[in-house]
């Protein structure tokens, strides 16, 4: 694959030998890495499915004829998801489209005839009302894409019980075209799959061994790709190589499990904090899906054997070089406690622009005939190089640029890093038993059958 | 003031012994918290301006009157600006105007007649491309306010060369009219205040005695504030009386005291980190905003006295309820490292919504004659609850809902906040030199002279 990982400042040569690593200890995982290497070769296609969704080209052949049907008549295409069912759409959607897409004229060559996109991954008032003023007088031409797995999210549910009324109350619409739910294809196990076969709704399917935040390459993140103009079979390309390579039994020639080795070593080091920072705005998006793979795959109170542990790394999302003027004085120059994953990419997209042929003031010349994206790379290297002074740990993710493949690339190298990170953390990355609670007091709160508030509430 | 303080999940009777405060804890502070007051009511207006900002009803009206110019040609308004001079300014937007500004017709009744609002804070230039895209052929209508207070910030200082430039190569248009520099006032010490006074350019000024991290409520926030609509009165007017609650010498009579000795206990009780979370997408940027607050204040290398001590916590931003399907797994359920700040407002703004009148399953009953308001509100109870059943430390700040007067109260509160806790963690709130180093290898790498490249590029 293209995507290259450099670990060189997670190491004491670079950085010091009480914050860097010794190649030693790095090979002393490399036994076990490569029995978890094993074990993800034993669960594939059984209980973890992820790394199979890019191969799946009769999915990418139906999601893009239906993307083809919806761009027909579609002016707005509204994701109803959160989490897993929403973070991967951002990504992407952010990633490979236009910056300001959906101020773009719909003939703009930058948008392309594509609808515009929106994910509401939230139920605030004020966002829900915001989008309703924006689709005011569009409601036929505007696509509902709902998408829970297991068919009961209540932030999902609520807003596709609302689009659903709104739809029936609404003159010139068809609800059976213009929803289109994505869920667990089992009924038994969706309450949303029996609502959409029932009322005659267009389903997609998430596959029962593919959990929320690994979904992004399924027909979960695909749609909504494909109808804003997103070549998947780039994406699914990008992800097959990555695939190949991060199956690799050999640590030292897998990136992934070298990434997860080195992370989990510098935790034990005193560094629970991992900083993804992207010098890419268009890459932002993926720090915050990043941030929810980390946290709630490694974020356990149980490990493999029953016991409490309360385990987990810290993620934390940042993005350069906005960041350099906001968190990175105390990634500089505080605690040894974090370490900085930086993704560099080649080229980050757009059209490189001059800054000035001439400046007129001396202190401003080193810009003459200089572009932002030398200016842009020059931060990334500087700001390395002072982390690496100061003996701040820190590792850099390569991709040659912001391109389809490369995103399905960063997915299944991330995806399949978490899944090496659970084994030396020993916790299970595909569950989330940590939020039930949470659930179960909404919906006592909000008066379902069956459940209580809380006590102190 | 409005805003209120809830530290009760901070307390061992909430939380537990092991990891709750007791409030003899905090009573053990107290002396030295009214030192601290004692000691910013000294500084007050010589070394420390941030507190006086609200009283400057000159320049709000001298503000005001410029915006109500402006308006009458400018269609998209630009700030040039990163870090201070950027994250205030999209948090004032975003909290105050509608959720899809930009994306409304200008005489929409959510955008009132206002130009489009963009924030360029990044040197990407995927996205200084992609804005070129949206301002096509409407240069001669647009207003770029370049803001940098020591004026030779690199990343503003291009965006601006090069604005000047597009201007300059542009028919229809004058530079004169259309660049508004926000710079300290004094020509030695800003070389954009310089080139704005030969160039005839409007300029606004930076008091000397405020860093770019505190100065929301001077023209730096305010211009692009009141451009938009926001009624910067109402600000000034929250801020005042946050001023005046967070001079109070008594710790437990003053809420921003009270919080910074909480944290700063949590700090010493193994808790390094401090997630703000507020339950509000229009305050998402204030918690971006509260990342730079706390991290170039705190992140310090040195304390006070000279001595290496590479101190500070380290913040994190959030937002509900969104990250209950992201990082809160392991919130709930990983690792005792962290406390967990929730902003609550009263009414989240927008119209509520119900969510449908019949659900027609019995699962999602629970749903019919709610509104989504209801669902917001119940699961930011429910989940502080379940922190708290899960010995999670966590407190709230309250703030009645998402106005102007709100938003001021929230920018003067922290920023007292973070003063009192530099005095705590015994470091200087007000420099940030972490981030010479890279500034210099980057002029090195971009070649101005008397700069070295790093020695490891």
């Amino acid at each position: 694959m293209d995507l290259q990982l450099d670990i060189d400042n997670l190491l004491a040569d670079n950085v010091g030998s009480e914050n860097g690593l010794r190649r030693e200890d790095l090979d002393g995982l490399a036994e076990d890495m490569k029995k978890f290497a094993g074990r993800i070769e034993d669960q594939r296609g059984k209980d973890v499915g992820f790394m199979e969704l890019p191969y799946d080209e009769t999915l990418a052949e139906q999601i893009n004829c239906k993307a083809d049907k919806l761009r027909r008549w579609c002016r707005n295409f509204v994701v109803l998801g959160i989490g897993g069912s929403a973070l991967g759409n951002i990504t992407v959607h952010r990633a490979l489209n236009h910056p300001f897409h959906n101020m773009l004229p719909i003939d703009h060559p930058g948008r392309g005839g594509t609808p515009r996109i929106f994910v509401m991954d939230n139920v605030d008032p004020w966002k829900i009302s915001g989008l309703m003023d924006v689709l005011d007088g569009e409601i036929p031409q505007t696509a509902f894409n709902v998408i829970t797995k297991s068919g009961g999210t209540a932030e999902t549910m609520s807003q596709f019980l609302s689009a659903r009324e709104l739809l029936e109350n609404t003159d010139g619409t068809d609800p059976a075209q213009q929803i289109i739910a994505t869920t667990d294809s089992n009924p038994e196990k969706s309450l949303l799959k029996r609502m959409a076969q029932e009322a005659g709704y267009d389903t997609l399917p998430i596959p029962d061994n593919v959990g929320g935040r690994f979904s992004v390459l399924s027909a979960v993140g695909l749609l909504s790709a494909a109808v804003s103009g997103v070549d998947i079979e780039r994406l699914f390309a990008g992800a097959r190589r990555a695939d190949e390579a991060c199956r690799v039994e050999d640590m030292w020639g897998n990136p992934a499990a070298i990434f997860a080795a080195g992370l989990y070593l510098q935790h034990q080091n005193g560094k629970p904090m991992n900083v993804l920072m992207p010098y890419s705005e268009a890459l932002s998006g993926l720090s915050d899906w990043f941030c929810q793979l980390w946290a709630e795959s490694l974020g356990k109170r149980k490990d493999l054997d029953g016991n409490d542990v309360f385990r987990g790394p810290t993620p934390i999302p940042s993005v350069g070089v906005t960041d350099q003027h906001s968190t990175m004085q105390l990634y500089q120059d505080g605690p040894f406690d974090k370490v900085i994953c930086f993704v560099e990419v080649g080229d980050p997209g757009g059209e490189d622009q001059p800054i000035c042929s001439e400046a007129g003031e001396k202190d401003l010349e080193y810009f003459e005939g200089k572009t932002f994206g030398e200016l842009f790379g020059s931060e990334l290297q500087a700001t390395r190089a002072a982390l690496r002074t100061k003996n701040k740990p820190n590792c850099t993710v390569r991709v040659p640029g912001v391109t389809p493949e490369a995103l399905g690339e960063l997915f299944m190298f991330f995806e399949y890093a978490v899944t090496f990170s659970s084994y030396l953390y020993n916790v299970n990355a595909f569950d989330q038993p940590g939020v039930e609670l949470g659930k179960e007091y909404t919906y006592g709160l909000m008066g379902r059958e069956g459940y209580n508030p809380p006590p102190q509430a």
